[in-house]
């Protein structure tokens, strides 16, 4: 994150393409102030895409988004990249699979995420999407990749593409930045129902063999 | 659903009402991303129009509605009919009086659903509506008729025009597609209210004299 | 309402007021389908104007707000009133100081409703707006003036301008149909925050003498 | 607050700025109706500018907003300035370093003052911008400087730039109005994510060392 901060303006479909992905946070209530972002690999370079720091989502344009190395050095763009760039970075570093990720503080999901609790998987939706619970990562400072570590780490043991960060909120993984988006909205979407559902007393759980033949229809339909 | 997908623009008229439709849904926040359909019988003909499957509710026009038969074959469209529409097509050959459905994951209902939970009729506004509880429908796998099974069974034995799948989420019907719309947005709200006022106690009952006066005279004022 | 139904466009300018207040209940999300209405009294004469039954709040325009006289009956309009309308027009007559009226089925204050409780005053803008607790009325079929009757007796008993109608909703009464809607207004809000904060414990008591402290205060400032 | 109210025009760039902020307090649904206010003070003068009382949110331009002695006398303006005027003031004389202030009743955040209750420290964005828990102030009548006092004294035991007056509601403070309403803002989110992870259990808590690390760089990154 050294790198002189010039624009020369590449990448400015794919950067105009992930900035208007970021109108799904906000309208779905994922996000507060500037927190969130959306990030996506660049099609055959070793480089991704990423929200600026502090970039207001009113005012989000390609401009808003910035061009790293995979080291989440800056390549391109007038802003500094979000606080998390180096977790992203990490991930595509280490998941070659992954390209396009989201991060959110999205209130229902942070709330199991606080507790330290995997939401359990007692929605059809949600063996669907996510193919057994939404599992819970390490507590991890940023500033390093040791968040991108903890992600990584906790993907690889689940068929969830959303981790929830111990203390901290939301990360998903996705075969594009849309895919990821819509992990991150139907993360905080079950997140919400299953609290609400616990609330009042414990939901019914699914049969293992129903949940696996309910991702297996999904995944095929809707190819993931 | 194996017909060949082609559009002859058949139905154009009622295709573009029933997705015109669609928009209570997200006003009202029963869905979400592209989870979610109305369908409606054609009158004078064997055949419905549903949304069609994973189609953006941002896009959605009479192009994104497909016409299907009553065994939920395609007939007209060029999307895929939603994957619910086994469901659908198999309420409308055994309840020949249903001409509306809708289906939603809404949250608080959802959130019954998972537990297994029929909502108990504790407000005149779900009296007029429902007639008595909203009942709970059996857990059943997608990509068959047994999801319309357990509707048809469960609707059969309640005067309420909507259903809770279990660990799935709502279903309703009606005489025309905007009334099993009204009857899922209700759903919602019932299904809210009396989970807000069970977290703080037991809300009263209402006497089942009290509740077969109420449906009595709103099925009466507003026909249904 | 038994009068013919015939348009004389009388009373336009109140029937437009009145019409554009409705947008305040669909703003704070107090409403749901075509539920909830506002009523005033009409200057000089034995006549109010209300809400239309079953009309559209994306319709409403002076055409949907119909002017009854002090027994319910029509005197002007197109559209049937509220079915409420006979409640009105008892609290109207009782109550003559009261110049505007709103019902709603707001989900938290209907919350407290179907367990017959009363809101507690612990917040101070609830002891501004309101003086006290928000009190709950008797159970009421609709249908005659029983409505009406319940809640004239509670507010009688008390300082609110709501009343919690036991299993049904919210009834709020001010000075204009204006001061009214904000009581319902307020009314949803003091009755979310409260319900937030019972859920994980008791809110502290404000002094009696701090409630009428802050009430003297708020009523001589903004009248009412 | 005894001064004519005469309106001059003076500081019109800063007081539709400051009219304009209010918009974020309506976006996160943190005011209800009239409530809910933001000042700033006047560089290089003994001012500051403040919403007017009873002002609507949707008619809000800069002539809503009136200036200000470090008295809170009315210095330019044709409405009554907000009747939280006295706490401004009295922050302002006391906290030099404050430019800004946000006074709301935030659902969430009220919730917790309610209870008296202070919101504990247990996800990292609220280590990013509080540094530790959002303490509680005191009860305080409204009409003198006792509200500002209570806020006073707790903020200077805190590093919180916001306070929960208890029964009351958000006092918060900043470099600039901008920076007091992203912690209003903020505020509200914490209390919600902490609330709702404390309904179905206990949030871990973050170690004081990680809360200082965190806080300090966040500072750090985008000044305080």
């Amino acid at each position: 994150m050294t790198a002189t901060l010039t624009e020369r303006g590449t990448h400015r479909v794919q950067r105009a393409h992930v900035a208007a992905l970021h109108a799904e946070l906000t309208r779905y209530g994922l996000v507060t102030w500037t927190s969130g972002n959306v990030s996506e690999r660049v099609p055959g370079e070793d480089l991704f895409v990423i929200k600026g720091s502090g970039v207001s989502y009113d005012d989000l344009s390609w401009e808003g988004i910035t061009v790293c190395d995979l080291d989440g050095g800056v390549v391109d763009g007038v802003r500094k990249p979000s606080s998390d760039t180096d977790a992203h970075a990490h991930v595509y570093r280490e998941m070659p699979e992954v390209r396009g990720q989201v991060h959110t503080h999205s209130p229902y999901a942070t709330a199991w995420a606080a507790r330290g609790e995997e939401i359990p998987c007692v929605l059809t939706a949600m063996a669907d999407e996510f193919g057994g619970p939404i599992p819970v990562g390490p507590f991890a400072l940023i500033g390093d990749d040791s968040i991108g570590r903890g992600v990584v780490t906790t993907l690889r043991g689940s068929r969830s593409p959303a981790v929830l960060m111990r203390n901290h909120g939301v990360f998903t993984v996705g075969p594009s930045a849309r895919a990821a988006v819509k992990a991150a909205v139907m993360t905080e979407d079950v997140a919400r129902t299953v609290h609400l559902s616990r609330l009042l007393g414990d939901p019914l759980p699914i049969a293992q063999s129903d949940v696996d033949a309910l991702y297996a229809r999904y995944q095929n339909v809707y190819g993931q």
